[in-house]
């Protein structure tokens, strides 16, 4: 039996979420039927966690145990043609079989795009939260400042949340400004609960736009519960990024 | 009764063209559906032209009759919340009833998108052409510069054209470069043939990558028939940038 590792990209717009379904075509049913073809038997990937429908990754991981001999090299040449060309195999490597792509994973980042621009775009509204009106970058970085550490992450969960524990330990939680309207949240941690990042960038956002103080949302993180209303950033923004294997976050670029 | 006139933008990655159909989702069909429940009566658009599935609008124009009284401007508010977001009314106004988007044109602009780059990227597959292999962009401008002024253009016309006249005059034909790879080709013309954009594209970068000489793209112009082997470039990469009613192409941007 062989363990394999395949690094992912995928643009998310056209499916309903990564995680297999019975019905409604996921990332994951397209890349287990795709590798089932390739391995001659059925394949059953794990992911490094689920993304929900509409969202982006720039690296995802899977991993999958098969008896098929098909070489590495060969499952990347032959996905250029099986696959539909929004999901990309950017790396296929065979690991020790102790490996699984969520059990594993030390860390992660997630990346969320929000574009600043008064008029409708049809070509970002897959891509970017579209605001029209500008936040303030330093208010959202003092919040999110506060989101380092290790905390219970309780307040930014939705329903449907099924991680028994919600202490999770955020290494990096940061806004970045560019040209043309873009601003980018760069977000990596030990793990995220349900909808956490996406919760949180509408919390951040509402920092910004003056809704909500920096005090309020240190309030809410800390209340541990959903006190205040809130409603996940859209899921077109959100981007998973990287998924770390190997090594602890570096502690220099801990900000 | 009114005449309107509609600058709409789309992604058309998720459409099956332009042109109405009665079957399968188009632009036409979206917009038309749109119009009727505002103007209260069934609206049949004419549009400055027709786009392919994939192909995608900065601008394009329709025009249509209407006994409606419905306001322009609420045209546009309404079209915020009910069309999809892929679709955009980027203006809407009243104009003289012998206006037709089509036959009042008097020279439209398309762009083409080309991007090289080693990997696959599944964020650019439905809005440009990825090429693996650099072009030689001062020799697909030498090219391109064969196309200006007055030609018949029924090399670069696909079989399935309905237009009897093969004669057109092209005002600007140029490839730019950018970052990350980025190809830019702009062309502007008094109209164009079923495809004309999408096979001089190809026939261009066959020339970029030393396919075919400038002699032989010259020759293939000048034959007036399709005597070489082309294929029209992928739909993703074409956008129509502009549709121009009021002013002729300004000559001394004519290059």
């Amino acid at each position: 039996m062989r363990t394999i590792k395949l690094t992912l990209a995928y643009d998310g717009s056209g499916y309903h979420g990564f995680q297999k379904q019975p019905h409604g075509e996921t990332i994951q049913n397209v890349v287990d039927d795709f590798l089932g073809k390739v391995c001659g038997e059925p394949i059953a990937t794990a992911g490094s966690g689920r993304t929900d429908a509409g969202v982006h990754a720039l690296e995802q991981v899977v991993s999958f145990s098969t008896n098929g001999r098909i070489p590495c090299a060969n499952i990347m040449r032959a996905s250029q043609n099986m696959l539909p060309q929004d999901i990309v195999i950017l790396h296929a490597e065979e690991i020790g079989e102790d490996f699984h792509a969520r059990y594993s994973a030390l860390w992660k980042q997630y990346g969320y795009r929000v574009v600043v621009k008064d008029e409708l775009d049809p070509f970002l509204v897959k891509y970017a939260w579209l605001l029209h009106e500008q936040p303030n970058v330093e208010d959202m970085n003092e919040a999110a400042k506060l989101l380092l550490g290790k905390h219970d992450f309780s307040a930014f969960r939705s329903s449907g949340s099924v991680d028994s524990d919600p202490v999770r330990t955020i290494y990096r939680a940061e806004w970045q400004s560019a040209d043309k309207g873009e601003l980018h949240f760069t977000i990596a941690g030990d793990g995220f609960l349900y909808h956490m990042v996406r919760n949180i960038v509408w919390s951040l956002v509402q920092v910004g736009i003056g809704k909500r103080t920096i005090e309020e949302f240190g309030a809410e993180l800390n209340s541990k519960r959903c006190a205040y209303l809130n409603s996940p950033a859209p899921a077109c923004g959100l981007y998973l990024e990287h998924v770390e294997y190997d090594n602890a976050f570096p502690s220099d670029t801990i900000v």
